[in-house]
């Protein structure tokens, strides 16, 4: 009988889930838009019937171990979505392990932010393996990260630790998603990159192929082809993300004394214009003794199915903790 | 046989040590100036004389079950102090847990910093008992902070976790003693705020009676002292100190969601005026399901044997792990 967990992945957009074996081997996975239920119960009964078509679509007898679910705002302490932004529709807590047990009453299901999930993801599959202290910088629309201590995610008192994307690097700056100012997202993210670049045009006149795009359309990976094709304000744009990311990172050595960190997400992709500005800082930023010492790599898991494995290292964790 | 741990804390002034019980009660202590010797072997013989006396004076037939370790740059992985810049003067490396397993070859010795020492101190004998995720933040000539997670101490990758003083919150900002600028131990702690007192009398014209003091004799007690005459200087000095100390809290509450943050250290002692302000700072900086939810509180050690309790407790909960 061939053991699976059950990774489960919601964004705003899309909800993706699939089966992967103990050695990150995805078996089978799909996904739906998660906006097509306007009613959380509807959209679990859809959940449930896609994993028993993928389930039934396994050519050997299968055996779930358990169920690992990535969500923003995700509460390993409660096993609710808790008031995450781009879910309100269907109310501010979201029951997911309680509701999920009514199906599956003997499967354990975990919970967790989807950053936290990458970094698990990364410690079973990717290129954490093996280490104990590290942290994921997800760099998508926002920034989150997972941080990981002596083997252990950090949750905190409450279960919303690892908000990094939340500290402030510039007191009285950028208006955030959050209803503050300043936060680390708002300039070191795909849409903190994009008002980059709008800052960069408004207050310099170099020429640039990004001054054809609308705010709307610009995404993080245009100004990665742009910045490929030489464009200067493109380059300077990653530099300025480089700046503010690199300092922060720094300011998360002091605090944790991690042996690496992670870059993943859309933005990680752009290679070198992101790594190279952001290692600078950070090493200019760091107490001596940690200079040179701490990695800045990119994530050992493919961009397309991480999320998926993510959320099922979660639950691989849990069942071979309990073995 | 009454069971007792050494407590030692070596200051770059005095080397404290006594001998504890498991309830926290300081059954006997001493203290010497720790410059009196020139040679770290010196120094160890005199301290291993010192608690041969200690052991001696107590009434009872003692049995000591391990010796903590509270020591500036004190590694708990390697057993070392390492590059702390006080003690130079004795070597680059001092192998602390090696040497006095020389003397004590049966006793488990755990070495660390003092602001984690001081942080299990507060978890087993002070106000953060039953807490699992809790900061203490020494506010001392530098600032010095202790972080626990999940019931233990966060040493990170190389066992240098928790540098809060050296996150940088003011880039091209004050020079600091590492050798770079704007390290929040500039601003917020004893040193921090003589600076900040002279900066206030440089920019503004306010009477004040700390004018009369030299930089060299100006102290954090005197400028409490002053806050509680109403010196306005002194008061918006403490106000500048609490901003960028608050803000830094919001910032590490982001990271690592703690239930409560202690005030330990000679600054914490100035009451409402370090509190109010930073409290204010912290509340106004995190993130809205974070408001009015962390505990920001003083310490619940006395002050004058918190440095041997820390020590001592770092022996205790060693030992409680091991029965």
């Amino acid at each position: 009988m061939k053991k699976l967990a059950v990774g489960i992945d919601i964004g705003g957009n899309n909800t993706v889930y699939g089966l992967v074996d103990i050695d990150g081997k995805i078996v089978a996975d799909s996904s739906f838009r998660t906006m097509k239920y306007q009613k959380f119960d509807l959209f679990l009964e859809a959940l449930v019937h896609g994993l028993q078509l993928l389930q039934e679509s396994v050519k050997e007898e299968t055996e779930l171990i358990g169920i690992g679910f990535g969500a923003p705002c995700g509460n390993y302490y409660t096993g609710n979505i808790e008031h995450a932004a781009n879910l309100k529709i269907w109310g501010e807590v979201l029951p997911v392990a309680e509701k999920l047990s009514v199906y599956y009453p003997n499967l354990p299901v975990v919970i967790t932010n989807d950053a936290n999930a990458a970094a698990i993801g990364e410690m079973l599959y990717g290129a954490a393996k093996g280490m104990k202290n590290f942290t994921v910088i997800t760099l998508g629309t926002g920034l989150g990260s997972g941080i990981v201590i002596n083997g252990e995610l950090l949750y905190g008192h409450d279960g919303f630790a690892g908000e990094f994307g939340h500290i402030i690097v510039s007191p009285n700056g950028r208006e955030c998603g959050c209803g503050r100012c300043g936060c680390l997202e708002t300039y070191a993210s795909g849409s903190g990159i994009v008002r980059t670049v709008y800052k960069l045009l408004a207050d310099h006149r170099d020429p640039s192929e990004l001054k054809a795009i609308s705010f709307n359309e610009l995404t993080g990976e245009m100004i990665t082809k742009a910045a490929e094709n030489g464009d200067p304000v493109a380059i300077e744009a990653f530099a300025h993300t480089g700046l503010y990311l690199g300092r922060a990172l720094a300011d998360l050595v002091a605090i944790t004394a991690p042996e690496a960190i992670f870059l993943f997400g859309g933005l990680a992709d752009a290679g070198k214009y992101i790594f190279e500005p952001t290692r600078e800082q950070m090493e200019a930023n760091m107490l001596s003794f940690w200079k040179g010492k701490v990695k800045l790599l990119p994530s050992g898991l493919e961009n397309k199915n991480a999320a998926v494995l993510g959320a099922a290292a979660l639950a691989w964790k849990k069942f071979n903790e309990q073995q």
